[in-house]
């Protein structure tokens, strides 16, 4: 029998029942009049994911239900799969499942519970969830549904993480579709693997698969949708759009035995992969935009430096904010250079966005005058250069107190990792927007962000970078080429090598021995930063956690 | 046979190979000297607990093998038990095994491997370890060892989270005797719970019980030691010092089939439990001492106002590190009153700590003076208030930077709860002594460390508190009473009680509600907050992980 699917990738709300409920049943409502019999939504999409220690209320839980009975109370001429935490009522084990609810006639029809629960880099999911050890097929209108949550296809041949893999239970009781829900968040090299991974499932148990992904960023983590239609041999049939919430509608229809897949729309599948720069943008613009709008704030105040960092931040809010919706605050120092407040001023007028300059030369005299009877003639050094990053950052969250701003943290990972930065002050911040991009792609983003038309003025791209917290400081008088530091850094924190196998790679071993160094050290600095936008497959913040007082020079 | 166990309840440093090998091999000479047999060191001790995201190097594994080698050598004529991470070297599963090496005759004899793997609150365990599922005893020298660890002795009849239960097979092999060695973090409630636990497994399983605690912090986690023995009837024989190193020895003989166990020592059972601010008050100080020791630090500054936070704070660094290793710096604004910096001299005599004044008045008004532009005439409010605190906190690091001190954060968990203190203000810091200790209990440690003399002056203990940002502000004026909000707070933090649950306990419903919207917006606030000392059952801090975005306003 020919059914109609509607794969509906959206972006919630973490614990917002009001809001996802109501976007939920619209969803459902608007597919019913587009013919669905079925209408597939993500991984936990009740409560959002991740919800994290939320899921310890038994309130919270109750809520979740509450929720699923009102989707339910709709569905009584179409059937839909929601996700979300459910109660183990067995005697022993976590309290909870991380499940599916597959609802049909107004009634949960079956129960799905995921298997696999990935614990690693940025994911908790062993914290809250007890892994499903009995596994069944749905019948629905002639066809066999095994319906599997995210990581549960995602134990892979080369490199079982896991001893079971609950698809090769399912295919024991012969269903003829596969459908998937998860919540899988972006990293720029994570919609090939995932590609891969799916179509390799679609291959080995002959069947097409529906996967429907989330959308939608959750402070630091982005979910780049991206959900995907694969057919019987692991050929890609339709990719929904990246970074958006879409709704695509599909026949699923009977030849023989199998199950064949067709629809009527353009199908969206992108020729090559779009490349990681073009991606990082558009998943730091989701960022932003989902922070403020969840958070309930709707304007950006920054730190304008004329540096490229700070240059970058501020067209990438103006896009997401809209420009008249971005403070940028010009800081100027006594050791800022002419060309700082010029290429600043260039920008903002290339943006149309805010500003203000304040300087701060009188607030660091006073600070100095304030502190001569402790420090004396004490020469210069590293404490006067952080007090002025600290005026700037209580100048700045003055104007958020004031106002209602919420100030963007403009570090970069390279920074970032190696604690070139001004705890409580360019290190402030309620967001990062480049923590997890490198110094050598923000060059490559803000090249991007200049690919119509000059934004970011040239100067600060061209200028050799410079914190300017004292005189004719460069970034390159205590760090290597950037080129060589972030892959030095890449080597160290994605790919977790040791100092003794880059150093093999041919870098320069007091160099390579300094940069681990420093990156340990830092490690009670990145403690307090703000949460930072994920768009790597290892960012600091949730997904590395390091000990701070721990001994690890390598 | 008799043979003489040596329990070693030793301090570890995290990643530190060469001090904690160090540390094991001398034990293990000591040990020899009043002739053991055996020697049984706590989990992981080889790389100290908790390593984190170490494991994930290939590096940091292999240098616990080396490690584990240098030990072996070692043991020639005496038999060790030490914990370290082994790598898993089956196909499927994750990469290791939280595993302990019996070694003898300078090897390693048998291999355990941890099947119960903690991951909740501060837990982290199986985001690196694979369960074993295969159980084995170990013969020595005429007994039969159930080797365990940790958690594998804590799956409890009457909330089982586990499925399995190691002790259930290894007692199929008739074992005589258990060892379980751990990494028992602290909690002011915990020691009790601990030995019901203990004991109940020496009750069920008819065996006596050495158990081996790690003693010693690790930034936030203050681990305890009180490492303890057991009879075949689960009644405790002795109980080892907590919060201190210790070497124990026993004599294990056989009556009949069972073993026994004696000792020559006076035990060290108490004839109860010590109450729980002198439990939190010495596991502060270890708190506080290991972290600058681990850290390669000496010297502590902290802002000092007058009040009881930073009066306790103060009193607690100077026990810890010494007072000629303390900094108290009075900065009092115009809104200080003239108690706050008499009772601040006040207690710096009693304590003998060093002191520094510095006024703020001249730096906020410079602030205040370069944001007239941008706010004009706006009335005073909590922007200018927060620029008292934060003009503080740069001073503070400018200290920090300029003489090589750590600034001592002085928040208490009230506060932290509820927002209340600001950002890169007063919420500085590189470690926070009270963030884990409610306002009620500050009071009460207060007492506790003035129970044989004022050293805390008394007007600091009996005055309202304030935060003393503008003129005649208190507590009071925009939170409950402490002893309610405390209750509030520990219904809501630590119990996970809903905000419907706490008001049917007879509090009014606009206070609850308030408090636990005030917890739920502050996250953002906590996200930035230093490493916490850990003294309850459920501190901010890695032990809960809450969306930042969320909303979920009980």
């Amino acid at each position: 029998m020919m059914i109609n699917i509607a794969l509906a990738q959206l972006n919630y709300h973490v614990g917002n029942f009001e809001s996802n409920t109501k976007k939920i049943i619209g969803t459902i409502e608007t597919a019913r009049r587009q013919g669905a019999d079925l209408v597939v939504f993500s991984e936990l999409c009740v409560c959002g994911y991740p919800a994290r220690d939320f899921f310890e209320f038994t309130e919270f839980i109750g809520l979740c239900e509450e929720a699923a009975q009102q989707i339910a109370a709709v569905c009584t001429d179409i059937a839909c799969i929601i996700g979300l935490p459910t109660p183990n009522l067995k005697e022993q084990g976590k309290d909870l499942f991380n499940s599916a609810y597959f609802i049909e006639n107004g009634k949960v029809k079956a129960v799905v519970n995921k298997a696999l629960l990935p614990n690693y880099d940025v994911f908790d999911e062993y914290r809250y969830f007890e892994p499903e050890t009995d596994f069944n097929c749905i019948d629905f209108k002639g066809h066999r549904i095994a319906l599997t949550i995210c990581e549960d296809l995602w134990n892979t041949i080369e490199n079982p993480l896991y001893i079971t893999r609950p698809m090769d239970k399912l295919i024991e009781q012969q269903p003829d579709v596969m459908i998937n829900i998860a919540a899988s968040p972006f990293a720029y090299n994570h919609d090939k693997e995932r590609i891969d991974i799916l179509s390799n499932n679609s291959k080995q148990y002959h069947l097409p698969l529906f996967y429907v992904n989330q959308v939608g960023a959750q402070t630091e983590l982005i979910f780049d949708g991206g959900s995907l239609v694969f057919d019987d041999k692991g050929d890609m049939l339709d990719e929904l759009p990246y970074f958006k919430e879409h709704i695509a509608y599909y026949q699923l229809d009977k030849a023989g035995d199998k199950a064949v897949i067709s629809f009527n729309h353009t199908p969206t599948v992108k020729p090559e992969y779009t490349g990681d720069i073009e991606q990082i943008h558009q998943g730091l613009l989701l960022g932003i935009r989902d922070y403020f709008y969840k958070s309930g704030f709707t304007r950006a105040i920054l730190g304008l430096s004329g540096g490229i960092d700070s240059a970058v931040v501020c067209a990438l809010a103006a896009e997401a904010l809209g420009p008249d919706n971005v403070m940028a605050v010009l800081l100027p120092s006594r050791f800022s250079s002419d060309h700082s407040v010029t290429d600043a001023d260039d920008l903002v007028t290339n943006l149309g966005c805010k500003s203000e300059t304040i300087a701060i030369k009188n607030i660091t005299e006073a600070f100095e005058t304030a502190l001569h009877p402790q420090f004396q003639n004490l020469p210069f050094n590293i404490a006067e250069e952080n007090i002025q990053s600290r005026s700037r950052a209580v100048l700045l969250m003055a104007m958020c107190n004031k106002f209602g701003y919420i100030l963007l943290n403009t570090s970069n990972k390279s920074e970032a990792a190696v604690g070139y930065g001004t705890l409580y002050g360019d290190m402030c911040g309620g967001i990062s927007v480049l923590g997890d991009v490198y110094k050598t792609q923000v060059y490559q983003l803000a090249n991007y962000i200049n690919r119509e038309r000059e934004i970011i003025p040239i100067n600060s791209i061209v200028k050799p970078p410079s914190a300017e917290l004292r005189p004719g400081q460069k970034d390159s008088d205590s760090l290597p080429d950037y080129d060589i530091l972030d892959t030095i850094l890449l080597e160290y924190i994605e790919n977790r090598k040791s100092s003794k196998e880059i150093i093999s790679m041919g870098y320069d071993e007091q160099v390579v021995r300094r940069i681990i160094k420093l990156v340990n050290t830092a490690e009670h600095k990145r403690y307090q930063t703000p949460p930072i936008l994920r768009v790597s497959p290892k960012a600091f913040g949730m997904g590395r956690r390091m000990p701070i007082v721990g001994k690890y020079l390598s």
